[in-house]
């Protein structure tokens, strides 16, 4: 009798569960705040500290029981795989050389991964998770975060519809300056994992945020380099990976590329930057003003498009939580990952779905540790010109 | 034994009640992200809609077990109150006609209070409303949310540093697009109550965000209008209320200032700006680029302040969830006043400490009710300085 | 039997005296350089300074003949009307009070005149002015400088083309901060006359730079204000004439403006800004970024308007000297007023035309002088709506 | 007996003569307006076409006498150099392949040299230029305009006085999108020399504007690139030489570049920015933003710097025109190579003095070449890094 419009019956909550993301860690704060915003997940259990006490204190007062706090991540993917109420997903938000056995040992769990970038420090390793998670029937997100902002969606279905006509040149660029002097000589904890190859593998600034820039162009345009000419640096004495990137790449039907990423670069706090020249029109979006997408067609005036306006895509005026001109941010962009790998969770318990198009994943993980490895190879070889092999036709 | 660095026990999350910000509501809906973002409250009771229906479905999607979702908020007030687990505070997200009962109803039931600006409609019930709380001893945030942005508590603290000398004038605006047509005539629900003198009292513009501008550059500087002269404009044919107003102000000390408040501004979604001009140096802050604050000292560079900076204070710093570079927004900020206040509930239930400062409260809505009755009677006069009369020295 | 698509002859440059603008003066400067740019013109005679060697040493040093260096401005207008080879026209870049004099000498000796703004210090001069031009057949140009940038000609284009639907209202704001501290009392020639009433006559930032906006603001609407409610106000102590000025302003069929100008705003070095809002779009142009219209339709994408793209006028587009992406500035829009006035002047001998619209004269300047007197007069009254007489229906 | 503290006398204007920049020429006209600007130089003599009824009737339009208006730019450089009243200096306004014959044609007749960049279209070329001027002791301008603006300056001097600590990184883009179209095939006369190679020489955007941006960053750093590695595209269909190009650079003590051009990159109307990193601190410049430099220490906040405030060196404050805020642009720029080279003509004169540093000249202009010569080589081998020759160590 009673006509609602609305679902009288709540979602479950995604029960998430997080490996590593400590007090003080910057992305297990960032993924809890995601998971958080739009009460589509309850955090359960973690294992967040290889310090039990710290791991037992800080889990406390993320409200988590203390009979879910593990001091071993592989303790806790056997026992929450075996609890009625056992996590569904968990986050895993250690460092990088860790991604690839804790990845394994929820998925050999049955339970569904959220996996920082980059997948794992290796194509091989890459390779082996791909198989894994396909046997087991699980998905993976892979927290490439920027993907999350609505005008990047907005670009990306430009891009799509044909409006720029035959891309040409695709200009990206990530610069920070964090890394300007030698702190992880100095105690700092976020650099000393990532200028060790140990932690963070064979690549420092390529691997951290040239990786995002990477992804960001192909998410973008839906191309990917099939060559790259590289040259690594390091400017900070006594560093032991790259801090600085330049790399000119190739694209399929003639386009070309230049990514350039930097942790050296005094007075660029956190600079994405990417802009797409086709044959009919550009774009340009930058993370510092990430509500407005410079969309220019040849001989036209420069539009501003930002949410609601025509040009702007249903699916990026989707992704905006507020009315325009009122700010959102990271996080929000974050947590539309987050939002929409619940939604694929619930697609996929109901009817096997696979992850929707417009959420990285593990293909993307392992595209992207390709382009690492040619590059490092390319910077070798004196910036020579050096095929990125496609992961489709890599043996498994 | 154990020497943990970190509470072993999370204090207990505020219980939160909401009335209403049914489905489709902005305000609303920002409240409980705010209040979810930091993981200080739970929303456990509301009566978020006048239709029941509504009101039940939607607050169980929003995991409120069923009977807590009340029909009536005299009802809610009285029953949480009785309640050994009752909500401690209530966000109150209603038409602005309402926010003086629903006040009063859980002020009466000795709940705290999150209420929406403006406090009331008019300064006979806000100075009632300053009674009851006193009287009762509950707290009441008022969320003036701009007040939540990191870069504003920098540019009040520099200010109140005497950085700026003496400061000379103020330059505030707030100009929107949204009802530069007639959508209240077409069935626009925002727009509805919005401009409808019996729901929003007697100023349509000059309160819904001539009120937000107010507040900001009072909060920002310090100083409050002694007199006004007004001029209150109807754009929009068949509208009831302003829809576009332009206040000069005069301060204490010879200051003066200048308010311009739109909502047919085409072309400007939401535009926020502060500038403040003293003896000695000037700032300005623009929502849409709310993490930098310009600061020009007179023969210097114009220094482009931001988080971590030499010139940004501790209390700025302290309010930014991310590393520098990291956009953040308007959830955010409003996020902070909930955060906030969630310490100063309970530090009030330790101690019976007041609101601090840095959170606009009942004053503070007191303050900018005054100051619309003076601009409607100074317009009503042919823009003739008109008094802003002082509310410590009201009559109770 | 030759087929020249050019003038086979140049035609001849016009002969320019200048009265004022000796060494170190602003104006004079700007005007050497405005009539130089486009070879119109070739400085011929002058009565530089009152400082009778100082005029002849600069005068030389411009490559004027000594014997039309001019003690007297009187003398020179004599002489010069009685050479064959006589100034065509006179630049008149002295200190305010003695606009009038100055013109009225070479009007009378029937010398077209090119002055600086203000026209005069009273209405009553400027309607003698008026008189006086028109019995002798004179053009007059006023410097409006402002008016010469294309993007501002774009922008009047695209009023006058009822692009913006009703114009509601009129924002516009020149703010600088040179007199932030009394540098008069500190030897500053600039200073010392603009302050001085008996030099600068009754108002000081509002004729200054106040009236610039005020002229821009009509230029570019074709609206003249019919109210004005004003506040002026004087920050530096010491100082005799207002630094700082606050208009509300009302025009026929209801818009309403507001401007405001100061000269104590630190941190502005010379912003001058213009937005006009309409019931169907708006506009903004930024001296600072002069090259670009922001103009936005209801609903639409913001576009960024500049040389050459659709929505540009064909006189906008005639008024660059550059192709597009070429920074261009104040001198060159200031000399396209020498230009268009060279002609203008040309058209005029030819056959006894009148100044075309888009080139501000006489009236637009009786016009900015009504809007002072109405203005001082309003703040006298306390801010009260006070009539700006239409000039037109002044008596002569 | 008369103190006068000014010249009685003005210094003789340069007599300059122009070899092309005919009607409708773009680069002619400029140096026009540039010679014009501060009234350093007059035009007396011209080869402004081949075609001679073009040549008489444009020359005469500009006063140019009929009998010094020469069809062939020999026989004028043979009877100027005869004249008593000949020209002191030529400006060569030509297509690239004739900079080399004309300059050579001046030289011999002992007549300095304004030269369009680039210099020549071979490095051997460069050289016997350099031979011959050195030989007959005239001195040559070679005008990178860039180095003009008064901000370029202010960076230079900045970079010099070690504020940025050790330089590590150079980015600079010279971006524009007037031949994303085959607009040579289509009558375009601008576009069809530059993009043929015998009129243009082997390189097409990286010697039209890639060199500009080339010598910004070595005019800024002193830095000049000992190995580069290249990749020319070339996007139109049809199109005989690279329209876009993408530079990676080394410089000595371990600085590493990015220098990217192109001339087919749709909504960037003319785009030239440069950023220098160094350990200690930053710069950034943008030709559409050229007013200010933004300088940032590590740690301190971003300072926009401009006219007049400290870190601006006296040299950059001496190249303004106009007080602060007052917009200038390209013409004014190019109009200080022109009176500085007014400047060390009259030094030479009196002491056979040499260009002064400040100015581009031939060497800056072999060095250019140089880089040309080692960038097609390198895109030739794939992206090999391949060395830039110092011209010192060249044979003469």
């Amino acid at each position: 009798m009673v006509k609602v419009q609305h679902n009288l019956i709540a979602p479950r909550r995604i029960r998430l569960g997080m490996v590593g993301g400590g007090p003080g860690a910057f992305v297990g704060n960032i993924h809890r705040h995601a998971a958080r915003l739009d009460d589509q997940y309850e955090l359960v259990a973690g294992a967040l500290s290889s310090d039990a006490d710290r791991n037992r204190a800080f889990g406390l007062s993320l409200h988590i029981d203390e009979d879910r706090l593990y001091a071993d991540y592989r303790d806790m993917a056997w026992r929450e795989a075996a609890r009625v109420d056992g996590i569904d997903a968990v986050a895993i938000v250690v460092p990088n050389h860790l991604h690839f056995p804790v990845a394994c040992a929820f998925l050999e769990a049955g339970i569904h991964v959220i996996c920082d970038k980059p997948l794992t420090t290796s194509v091989a390793d890459g390779l082996r998770l791909r198989d894994l998670a396909k046997r087991m029937g699980c998905l993976v997100l892979l927290t490439h975060n920027y993907s999350g902002y609505p005008m990047v969606r907005a670009a990306r279905d430009l891009v799509a519809s044909g409006a720029l006509g035959e891309i040409r040149s695709i200009q990206v660029e990530y610069a920070q300056e964090w890394l300007a002097e030698p702190i992880e000589a100095r105690g700092n904890r976020q650099a000393q994992w990532r200028t060790d190859p140990a932690q963070a593998g064979p690549a420092g600034c390529l691997a951290d945020i040239g990786s995002h820039a990477a992804h960001l162009a192909e998410y973008v345009t839906g191309l990917s380099p099939t060559e790259v000419s590289a040259e690594l640096c390091s400017f900070v004495a006594g560093r032991r990976l790259d801090d600085h990137v330049q790399l000119r790449l190739r694209y399929p039907k003639g386009a070309r590329g230049l990514l350039w990423a930097s942790q050296v670069a005094i007075g660029e706090s956190n600079n994405l930057t990417l802009r797409v020249f086709g044959s009919n029109a550009s774009i340009r979006w930058e993370q510092a003003s990430h509500h407005t997408l410079r969309y220019v067609r040849l001989g036209q005036a420069a539009q501003h498009l930002s949410q609601g306006m025509p040009g702007v895509s249903a699916g990026a005026n989707a992704a905006f939580r507020l009315p325009p001109g009122h700010p959102e941010g990271y996080i929000e962009a974050f947590a539309q990952l987050y939002r929409e790998f619940a939604l694929a969770l619930r697609a996929h318990r109901a009817a096997k779905t696979a992850l929707p198009d417009h959420l990285p994943g593990i293909e993307a993980g392992i595209r992207s540790l390709c382009l690492i490895d040619a590059a490092l190879a390319s910077d070798c070889a004196g910036a020579e010109w050096t095929e990125v092999p496609d992961p489709l036709k890599l043996p498994v």
